[in-house]
């Protein structure tokens, strides 16, 4: 499927709580590992963003809905892609599985913004370039 | 307000990633920790839970909007407090500022689970006497 | 060698500080991650330990000597060897690589704590059947 | 005593494993929070060092013992000291204790480096105002 990349996550015993399961703040940072590997597969890096686009993907909104626990040593399967594309922001849509059974959906909105020379940054609209590239 | 609830957390160096703002998946670390802390106010905590309802709260749903940045040494205030309450699951709401700046919102749901005799749990209506302690 | 065990991790944007390399807590997330590793290769794991041993491997001691910094999207290995058995207690040595570069050299000391019918744990003898699989 | 610092830390619901205690290396990280409030008290941070040294710390070796298990809900005091000063090194250290009880005790040995115009950095001399403030 267009733009869709699947990475694997070991639930680690650092990752679980005292029930036995994954906290779930770190389903957020699977999220994030995932989008950095989607980037990463097609050429592209955080870093790469920067020098070539002079642009960084700011989050603007993250969600997700936890359909069954993971627990120590499951082997999950995150798979990305990308739902929408606005002039300014693009919506990520993230799948949990562990081998068929479903763990979380979810979501990340980012934005496209341009750095600026005084260090900031802001809004701008994202290249055609940028979405070829995600989309290959 | 019924069942609002502030804590404080300080942007440490540790939170912030390379673009020296914090990486937000530590944003639903702190929804958890606050909602800890209301159930600590409430003389409960998860432990207790467990003991007095025999009981856990697990997670079902949860997001954020994210609306500004917050930056190593800032100190946010996160103010909870409980949105809805449905009969077997409740909302809690999430405020981040940094002053008067507002830097996210959030929202969890969380569902009432009675520990079964296997070890499992199973949906379970919410007691009267839970809720009223959170809306003390 | 005896005992020793490769595992990688890719280092993620959201494992590195401000100055855009790794914030050095996770290299102990990471020397924990890869014990888990070496229990799994020898078939076991926290929970095996639990129901085959009835013991937990709690940790006593634990260091490391940074030598070089990683970054985001570095490949990491992480090798794994037990550099010392006593009556009590275990000792593993990690070593940290980016390709050739030695990035960080750590350890943990793990005591042997047998599971009492109270709950509690208490040090014991290391039964000679862990210290062969963990060799094998 | 000279240099030495108290900090707060309470064991959240997210910092504990599946045994219900602390996972090892959220303690460095309380290391590393505890330093950074030492800067903070003296008027620095991370950001003002860069600022008014040119100059960053970075971590050289760091360790820990762990005496007793520290649990969920458990408020911990982390105090700082400055146990030696050397030419371009320092040694802190750090002890975590919940009320009279011992729980962990640390060390972190940090590098004086200055920021090259390349935008690296290379090993200096601690200057004596820095260790001055720190000692105030």
């Amino acid at each position: 499927m267009m733009g869709s990349f699947v990475r694997e996550a070991v639930v680690e015993f650092g990752d679980c709580d005292e029930a036995g399961i994954v906290f779930y703040p770190k389903y957020f940072y699977w999220f994030d590992c995932a989008f950095q590997g989607l980037l990463r597969r097609c050429g592209l890096s955080q870093r790469r963003l920067r020098t070539r686009f002079g642009a960084v993907t700011p989050i603007v909104d993250a969600g997700a809905r936890f359909r069954s626990p993971a627990s120590y040593d499951d082997v999950l399967a995150v798979t990305t892609s990308i739902e929408l594309w606005e002039e300014r922001r693009f919506r990520l849509r993230y799948e949990v599985r562990c081998g068929d059974r479903l763990v979380a959906e979810g979501h990340e909105v980012r934005a496209w913004a341009v750095l600026k020379s005084d260090g900031g940054i802001e809004g701008g609209a994202i290249p055609a370039e940028f979405r070829a590239l995600l989309e290959s």
